[in-house]
């Protein structure tokens, strides 16, 4: 059953902070060890500054297509009942995939399109099981005043290329402890199914955890006897540890690549420190020594944990620090699969497969330009961050500055301090990054969200 | 040569943050990987949650005593011309191993007495070589005024004991860089002439590094491309590499205990975000996931990193969350090295060697009393802390508490949220600790800072 393409396993968690993996400094401090997920880094690479879109939406997107979210319409969360998602015209890493072979399957939270048209199986999915939009809505159903309200219940999908996805079942506070329990079964079901065929695989694995509200799985409650966050770490590492049992029992383990990371870093209170929710109810993730949470321009919102084990290639043990982002994975795909990246988009990820593989000790990457939303908050450059526009967590004030601020990450990964003088030479260095970006983006305009469907850019 | 009693080897960084080490998340993203350091807790036992007393002096004689800094009268660092230190009373760790037949040699900065009497060789050790005080002091003959003041020279001194120390130089802007090289060299020779003699040794090694002015080495200014930071971190690294392949070499490594430990949480700006310092003079530590700076009552200056190495007796890769503090370490030692443990005076340490060996799960300790200078900020119980003020960094505003505050340190590490409601249950487990410690200090006075020597407690 040799093949040649590997297969790919990625799981996504949701609201994750760069603290909580025992890789990262995290593990039992936060309620449990997790020495399943730590073994991806010990068995193979830990990046320190792999870097995503600080929402939702646009960390799915941009992770999907190669593409900054704004690109793609994509650049917030959305609230109202617009249409919203990816396009038709959009070419995800599952198309991309498929194209080379690769049976694909989707488990989790897709929150990129609620319509037709705009599912996973519209994008390049064989199948999909799970959520199109996020898990907040599993509270609705228990709310005051929802029932009135005339919306539909939330619903858990499941769907297969070609047919409208179905409604599965309500996505409420019953099956909230229960989901990630299902997208690992059918994870694990569709790997048995495709090592059997001798079909390389691409598996996107999005799990709901830890996206609040915090509600381990009953098999896990009060397992940790440190609360619920910490039954949540070890249901995650025991179902990571499900998945890595399954590629070792297969036989399939040197050919197949498994990534752990996260959307965007933790959800936390308000951060002023005087709320009144109680712990239970707490969003408490942690991002270790990174400032802020998910919603910031700050490192704690864009600095996710990741590792990556592939025994066939990747030297165990190693870890960097240079900067990746998640829009660098479809071209480190595509060069890895002998994929194609399209020729008539922009595509704003680099492949840094020779980073990934040992082959190089840099990344290719110098920085990227940090969004909040629509807004660009800032730019990364090396060592160093640039801030035009900051708001301390996800229901902050944002603040402006008509002079930008200069943090260095190294010094200072709270950023706290701005040392614009006598550093203005770091502008020089970290300006045409975003200069280049902008006049990209006039070059190239944005997909309006909300576009309708099908729809073809460019104008 | 074999003997039963182990050497043992305490190095103790000075202001060095938990967030620091690649074993707890740090390495790489604050400068410089870790190796050397990071190997004592692969090939030993990490502890997560080692404690001490959040100011230099008073965690210094925590840890020489097993008491509670403020019953020897030292718990705020010296800053006027008064006689401080430990009386001759004491019994440090390194009279209780002396007896025991250890050799002991100190090599770094002592900060627990200035004047005839109650240097490190008139409280147990066989030599010293280091500093008597602190490091800030390096800067003072560079500085404007300092000349014209009258006041000595800082000097770096040599002593054995039973004679009166010698200034062996002058502690200042070019010797800073060079003193931890120094300390080395002198604890090697220590070694090397002790494993010779057969005679188990002690050797407890302050380094200067990291408290300021952060200033590498020569040998290692700009080596890691990450500033001076990062080239502070590679230069202990090396340092502590070069103690380990001295012992691998000298063919005692089983028999030998390595600790790698700090006196109190990093350096950091006043955390208002508003100084215009430079990154270059910045005092830039990091507690990784913890709140806040040295002096203050956060887990940022009470967690330190903590790794031990013991081939012999400890199963490599463990690591603990377990609640121990510094003052543990002299009951612990008196165990391991069949020791006494003073039984005329309140000693507040516990003997945690079942933890530590492996023997237990719990180190027997449920929390601690919380000391910043002279008073009481709080209590630490289990995964909970109970603060009754706070200051927000080193040079913060002090704020005090008519109703005491609640934190979670699993859920928030960062001891954001005050959830005392509806976890008021907490005091009640949580204060009787509190309760019997000051119960303790009323029947045992404290010694008063700047008692005469030589000086004969109890009254």
């Amino acid at each position: 059953m040799a093949q040649d393409k590997p297969n790919i396993v990625l799981v996504f968690l949701d609201n994750f902070g760069w603290g909580e993996p025992g890789f990262n400094g995290g593990g039992i401090i936060r309620g449990a060890p997790t020495p399943r997920i730590d073994s991806l880094a010990s068995e193979g690479l830990r990046l320190t500054n792999f870097n995503v879109e600080v929402q939702c939406t646009p960390s799915r997107s941009a992770i999907m297509t190669g593409r900054y979210a704004i690109r793609s319409g994509n650049s917030t969360v959305p609230l109202g009942e617009g249409i919203y998602g990816l396009v038709q015209w959009e070419v995800t890493m599952a198309e991309m995939l498929s194209d080379e072979g690769y049976a694909t399957g989707m488990y989790g939270k897709w929150h990129l399109g609620r319509t037709e048209g705009r599912f996973p199986t519209d994008q390049g999915f064989d199948e999909w099981y799970g959520i199109p939009n996020t898990t907040d809505e599993s509270a609705w159903t228990s709310l005051e005043g929802f029932a009135e309200s005339g919306l539909p219940e939330p619903y858990a999908m499941d769907a297969v290329k070609g047919s409208t996805p179905k409604k599965a079942r309500v996505y409420d506070l019953e099956y909230r402890p229960l989901i990630d329990r299902d997208l690992t079964d059918r994870a694990i079901s569709f790997m048995k199914k495709n090592a059997g065929d001798g079909k390389p695989f691409f598996i996107y694995l999005p799990y709901t955890a830890t996206h609040f509200p915090t509600m381990p799985h009953p098999d896990f409650k009060g397992e940790s006897g440190k609360g619920p966050w910490g039954d949540l770490l070890m249901q995650i590492d025991a179902y990571v540890g499900e998945l890595l049992d399954t590629i070792d029992n297969l036989g399939i383990a040197d050919n197949t690549i498994v990534i752990f990371t996260a959307d965007n870093g933790p959800e936390l209170d308000g951060g002023t420190g005087e709320t009144s929710i109680t712990v239970e109810n707490a969003v408490h993730g942690s991002a270790g020594p990174w400032r802020s949470s998910l919603f910031t321009g700050y490192e704690g919102a864009l600095r996710v944990p990741f590792a990556m084990r592939w025994p066939d290639k990747i030297k165990a043990g190693r870890e960097s620090d240079e900067i990746v982002h998640e829009m660098d994975l479809f071209p480190t795909f595509a060069k890895i699969a002998g994929g194609k990246v399209p020729d008539d988009r922009v595509i704003d990820g680099i492949d840094v497969s020779d980073l990934l593989l040992g082959k190089s000790d840099k990344s290719g990457r110098d920085g990227f330009v940090v969004y909040m939303g629509n807004e660009i908050f800032g730019v990364k450059w090396r060592d160093w961050k640039i801030h035009f526009k900051e708001q301390s967590g996800w229901n902050g004030v944002l603040r402006e500055y008509t002079m930008p601020r200069v943090y260095n990450l190294i010094n200072d990964p709270f950023e706290r301090e701005n040392v614009i003088f006598p550093h203005t030479w770091v502008l020089r260095k970290g300006l045409p990054q975003l200069e280049e970006h902008v006049g990209s983006l006039q070059k190239h305009p944005p997909i309006p969200s909300g576009a309708p469907d099908p729809y073809e850019p460019p104008y």
